[in-house]
């Protein structure tokens, strides 16, 4: 589990006065690489410990429920919730004062180039790695 | 349906050369605020003409099948797939040379402040118009 | 002034593995967001109080002197370095590991709409306030 | 000298509906690899044929003249105006409906490690490739 909090600022908004949708994707993504580099890992270990590309995003689903406005602070919280064969899952839950604004769910593979083509890597030993970084 | 096609660049990508995935979600917006304005409204106007904030996403969903690169051509067709009561459906298709890359389906209303809070009106005008403009 | 630390993600930094330089005048903007935020103002006060768009950027000057990569915390040091009569000078130095990697100086007013035209107002009367706010 | 327009979109807006101003710095780096591009060059062959990071700004110093604002087609004017020993400079003119509302001055070198450490090379070679590809 890895939690921050970002003070949502001007930029971030739009004439709206609320925050830009891709911000948040941007922000969970940020929240999963720091899930990552808690545990010792950055994308530059894995490409080079994998021989890989990198962790990808293969699907992402995320729900906007209340609205997020430029000076908010936005509490992030991810966490790897569960392994397959070939991909992970990856939630997150974004809220203001408690109150749960932005859901998302992200499936992430670990890629490589393998015969000119990207393909999905067997995440058995990223699991393991990462699991017996937690414990 | 609009199609346009995005030349990606330099600073869309991130480090393992691949368009960084929030981008993604940028552009879908870019296509659908193009679909407004390709029939006469954009936010300002819709903001006036309903006393409302905008239209907002309340849920996306997005896949990617392929990776997109640095340099590569990514030709987007957006539609709007369907309107129920509160909500309507905009699709995405980015491809590159003919093959899907990336696919999404946002969930879109149109939000308004009634009583300190932001709520979703009913979109029936806001179908009349759009569907009229097209006609 | 106003102190802050970015923890450089991969997604601020391009194919090079660097920061795509327009991030760091996003984070010089939110930086001197902060400064106003730390005085107990924000656009929307500033909106309000002196019926403005807000403070907007005249003319921006930086020099990138050292790289910063993915993985680098990059401490951003903003002050308001001086007042002249329609403007303000915003300097940002941003440092990694105390190396000096790239700085700015910002020249903003406070502009408001005054006949249909975007005007520079008299910065006196915001002067005093952040002046006052910070003794 | 290269050309494009920018439909300027509705989350390129900050909440005063104006651009959100590093947008600019965006677009210039876009406009400058496009110059490159239509010289047949782009940053990964920049690496290959140098041995090079690719091209990297030195200095960048903009002007804010007019408010650029969402649904504004922004034309943007870039060329490569002189080349020194270890760097070149770039200027941007940003128009809209022919009024200059943003300029930019970009120093930029070519970079490479040499020794652990980010060097400016002597730009003479990819300077007679760009000047040689124009002619």
């Amino acid at each position: 589990m890895h939690q921050m909090t970002i003070p949502v600022t001007f930029g971030d908004c739009d004439p709206a006065g609320l925050v830009f949708y891709p911000n948040f994707l941007r922000w969970f993504d940020t929240s999963f690489q720091n899930i990552l580099s808690a545990r010792g890992f950055d994308q530059r270990r894995i490409q080079e410990r994998f021989d890989a590309v990198g962790t990808g995003v293969m699907d992402v689903k995320s729900s906007f429920r209340a609205p997020v406005r430029y000076g908010d602070d936005l509490t992030i919280v991810s966490r790897i919730a569960s392994y397959s064969n070939r991909s992970f899952e990856v939630t997150h839950e974004a809220s203001v004062d408690g109150r749960l604004c932005v859901e998302a769910l992200e499936i992430r593979g670990l890629f490589a180039m393998r015969d000119g083509r990207l393909k999905a890597l067997d995440i058995t030993p990223i699991k393991a790695l990462l699991e017996h970084a937690t414990s």
